[in-house]
């Protein structure tokens, strides 16, 4: 099975479980529609790259690892959706959870996709010792003080702390993905390959930054101009277009520069160039460097 | 330490972790609010008082269940608040936290607690494998298809299938107090305990369903009258007022009998039945059987 296989099978096998017997059909339903159809799976792809560089020895820790940093991704996007917080009736080219199945449904269905997080990580055939590290790091990834419930929380203070804002909204999740890939491999230290997650991860908050203010909205799959509009701290704002383009692909020849010797760190290497280029829409790519 | 003190202190650490440089500072007083001062902390007592009946050989591991516990408990209260669901603005006697400190804190006070109730678990100095059964059986009390969020959906249904809605949204967590409480302490089959829990459960509902009928708002804490005027099921309504007391005190025989065998069942069971008396409000103590 290659890994977008692999990544939709945990997954699929994950929120299954919301479809059994004596679950309410409508939260089921609402859960479903937060993580299918599947949106680009960046965090477990790259969780499933280092887990492969470091030799992938218990693949079902490397499976859970990944479907629950996705499941916390997509329960994020349907919290941050909220009228409450960005009010988007769109997603991923469909409606949004609450503009489908109400804000009650939203809120539970973004609660229950957390659980399911740790639940899909107690649940799986990997050593007890690693399922341990596994949720500590998903939780710190999460939680406080400098997880993605923090992160947003930063757009509530009066004064905001930029850097904590950025490395927790969009780094943590992302080093949870290559920290996790390494510790489910049984990498010796797997906090090793925090920044190459970091790196990672704020080049796609570029790249994000990037198709905000240069796309179109059916190549993005949502509304797009939301930055400038609200005010929001972008790279493209900046650095303009050109050097937005310029840094993403600085940003992940550094992640590349920080990787840890493993077994098959010029697979991963090659993987990690590839998604940079694909970061940048086509019609912008000849702006590149 | 007696067990109050041993629970305040287990939670005081877990929402510590909030209070950590670089955390927002709202979301951390928004967690505290959610946490402290104190409740009656009835399911963590129940943890304590199960693990205590079974050896409670591994202190750390009661104490990080009972504050796991509590925290989901504490993030369902801050959620079921929320404005699109009960809109409570007093809880406690406090305003509630979406009151005091808006819609979009409230959303992440409970995301963030969900979240620090697993990384509880994670840190608690305990057996690798103690720790993966303590996670397994608390998110099956909270997620999907039975836990407490899956109960809460149950409201959004047009069809209420009320047997899985009282299971599921009051049981649960319950049940996962005294299954926590035995697996924490290494007893051989902690699923045996899962009827006293459920039980106890209800005899919580059932005096709930009391006070909401019966007392005045400055004893409860919270508005009352509620369900009356939301057509909410209600024992009170069922089986009125001295007819709901008995069952109370039926609901609590009931769990005592099921309780498998275990080093102090005889305290357990005082316990059991001392709490029972303390769930009747003073002035209707004298319609109990």
């Amino acid at each position: 099975m290659d890994v977008a296989a692999r990544i939709e099978s945990a997954l699929t096998q994950a929120v299954g479980s919301a479809g059994q017997a004596g679950c309410p059909p409508r939260l089921a339903a609402a859960m479903r529609a937060a993580v299918f159809p599947k949106g680009a799976r960046v965090r477990p792809r790259l969780c499933h790259a280092v887990a492969s560089a470091c030799g992938d020895d218990e693949p079902d820790a490397t499976a859970a690892a990944g479907a629950a940093i996705e499941l916390l991704h997509c329960a994020s996007l349907v919290h941050d959706d909220l009228p409450c917080f960005d009010d988007a009736a769109i997603r991923r080219g469909r409606p949004s959870v609450h503009a489908a199945f109400g804000e009650p449904l939203a809120v539970l269905a973004g609660d229950a996709l957390i659980v399911l997080a740790f639940q899909t990580l107690a649940r799986a055939a990997c050593s007890p010792r690693r399922m341990t590290q596994l949720t500590a790091t998903v939780g710190a990834a999460v939680g406080v003080p400098h997880g993605i419930v923090a992160g947003q929380a930063w757009e509530c203070e009066n004064e905001i702390d930029l850097s904590h804002y950025h490395r927790s909204k969009t780094g943590a999740l992302f080093a949870a993905a290559t920290i996790c890939g390494a510790a489910a491999a049984g990498a010796d230290n797997p906090e090793a390959w925090r920044s190459l997650g970091e790196k990672i991860g704020e080049a796609y908050q570029v790249a994000d930054d990037i198709r905000d203010a240069a796309s179109d909205e059916e190549e993005a799959g949502k509304p797009v101009g939301k930055d400038a509009a609200l005010g929001r701290p972008s790279a493209v704002i900046r650095y303009g277009l050109t050097g937005a383009i310029s840094y993403l692909h600085e940003l992940v020849a550094d992640g590349i520069r920080t990787m840890p010797a493993c077994a098959n760190a010029h697979e991963l290497k090659l993987l990690m160039e590839q998604e940079a280029k694909r970061l940048v829409p086509k019609r912008l790519a000849q702006f590149a460097a």
